[in-house]
């Protein structure tokens, strides 16, 4: 795969993703959407149905990583770094594009904050907040929720009749659906830097009329919690296999 | 394939996808259904099984098109567009039998607005309404929804393994849960001419008891939209892949 | 396949598509159950999954049909009977030993109605009652219901890369839960002779503290709209395809 | 596959499936968790997803049974012994150290039963509790939902175009969100010696403050039932395949 394959299927693949999760979020929490209070099986499924949509599509360019987490975990099982700056290039890139069309999806329930005179959150649909703001608990709940992805995405490509197939990338799906159920109750899952900073620097441009704050206090744990959960994916993937 | 088996193929499977489809909405806003007050979980997964059921019986026929977007995205892609006439004729003909046939599974229930003196929606079941109805808003969310069914589509017949399998239906039925669960909110996701307007027209001409408007001023955007995000991604998978 | 195989098949089959089906009902209706109240979607994937368990355990004896509408479109479609009595004669006794395996895992459940003077509903678990009682209307619901499951099942064996393979009966299954979610609103969709009359028989006969009636009444419309719903799909698939 | 193999993939494969399994639980039930009240359809899915991201990462290296009930009743069907004590000791330790992730990732959510002075569930989080309180009943569910775990799991290596595939995995993970849908509404679903019991002592062990009884007086049930369970799955098999 060329450098110039690989960035266009991460950024297509990865905006598919963001404006799916981002958008579900936003389906479910804001007011005049047709999901309102749809609940966190909305949320858990839309995400993993968002990963299908981005990484079916980026496939055929980029094998599809959409996450610098299964990036690092890549590269630190097979010991290629070369290709990974394009990747996470192109999955920053593809994150902000994801995150503004979302924006443009839910436009009109946006602009309710300001025509109704009322504050409906935002920051929740572009990046994660923390249920008890507690960094060293939530950066150990990422790296263990990142773990739960991204070495069963290593131990994948060893499973018989699986391989780089289209089955695959529908299991993996379901995988990120099932962490969400099972490990997104502490911090909301970012389990993927780029998903959680490229939104995140999105809300802080975008004029969202009473959008409340960025928060980028808390920005660098679903930044290094995937990261160190990805890594250590790969020692552990390399160890045991 | 012959015109002759498009044509019915497309009939048949529209016509499946339509009846699941508003049966699916019947099933959730109707007095008497045991689903009643199901939630948004059930629409979403309703519509893509809707999807999966329609697309599988039209395969052998017709390769399962059910939608003029997803017709046009082809068309825009390959450049042949001899056939689109007769699956639109198809998808058309087929949307209005099946919209016809969700009213008999649940004529008893919409005899109830009759009977019991009452006003339940009707519109909603048959064809798509916007949450906050503001027309080029609407039609941003159209597009960009309909985009994220038929580019992931267009790009599927790349993925290794996939192809015109099983599978590949399979995937498209999720990812059409994924757009309802994540795109919905706004206006419904019509992402389909013909699922829109077929049963819009049957809803005009029933003799459904206090049925409403069929709000035929609304009526252009879930056309249009759609129409324009199939080609956009015709000519963004033709850039990109 | 033997007729031994295939009367085995059937009745080992069906018993786990009526444990799960009815355990289902069970679980979201009978108090003291930790899925009390869990709603229809549960239900639909709940009925959906027993298909799933069923057929697959099946198919290698009998092909798992598990149903005598599905059989008998079969048998319309390709004009063989003599097998068809071996089959229902299968699928009635097996949805028989379905019901009382359900009745005993939620044993302590059902005694709860003497053992606390309560009055759970019982005959909902184990076999369909209209919402709103009009048979005719009742009968078209089956019907077409019915005809949504068999007309994909019989299309299934021509699409490329399903045949008789392991995806066909998860899509079938899928297929089933969209049938609940879709068209089970009126009638609670027993679209399965065996499965609506086998169970009956079983809860009239059980010992179940205040069960209330077995309502034969509406017996007949579950047993004859699925049969004419599989005979009308065999001759619209031989029409068609 | 050698020993060693077995035991590191039967610790890996279980340690994932009781860290979704135990974590869906806690995501549903602790207070601070953005799943909180997600329901019974979360709870189903979650344990599913777990045995599928379980079972795929542990399949390159042991096969992934991840429960004794399935050893066991591969055992009695095939007559081959010498494994069956490596197997559970990995399943096991794997559920031990599962049980201890899960703690780690709820680990705030845990505490705030002494800093909130609260009393939340706890031994629900890792292991089952009846409904009902009636240990041969109990004991009956237990059996009765293991068979319709492990007759399956039997009859798919005779499936066309299933055996060792990926769709097997996937399979079996939609069979276990269906067993807790229809059979877990009395016991909770064990189904699994390990699953219940190595939590069971993670609960006992572990400082968490105000857990609660670990019910040691039930903790026979969820061993004893499921392994009648696949003792029997394995002789039934036998006699009718």
């Amino acid at each position: 795969m060329s450098n110039g394959d690989i960035f266009v299927g991460e950024v297509i693949g990865t905006a598919i993703l963001i404006l799916f999760g981002a958008g579900v979020v936003a389906a479910v929490v804001l007011n005049h959407s047709k999901a309102k209070d749809a609940g966190w099986v909305v949320i858990a499924f839309g995400w993993g149905f968002g990963v299908m949509a981005g990484a079916y599509t980026a496939a055929p360019l980029s094998g599809g990583h959409l996450n610098p987490a299964v990036t690092l975990g890549i590269a630190v099982d097979t010991g290629e770094w070369d290709k990974v700056p394009v990747y996470v290039a192109g999955q920053m890139a593809g994150a902000v594009l994801g995150a503004l069309l979302c924006w443009l999806v839910y436009y009109a329930q946006f602009e309710a904050n300001a025509e109704e005179d009322i504050s409906q959150p935002t920051l929740g649909i572009f990046s994660t907040t923390p249920a008890i703001r507690r960094p060293v608990a939530n950066l150990v709940t990422e790296i263990i929720a990142t773990m739960g992805l991204v070495l069963p995405i290593l131990a994948f490509g060893l499973t018989k009749g699986l391989g780089e197939s289209g089955t695959a990338i529908l299991i993996v799906s379901f995988l990120v659906v099932g962490i969400g159920m099972s490990l997104g109750g502490p911090t909301g899952y970012a389990i993927n830097p780029a998903r959680d900073l490229g939104p995140r620097i999105v809300h802080a441009l975008l004029p969202i009329p009473r959008k409340g704050t960025s928060d980028w206090g808390y920005a660098w744990v679903p930044v290094v919690g995937p990261l160190i959960g990805g890594a250590l994916s790969g020692l552990v993937f390399n160890a045991a296999f």
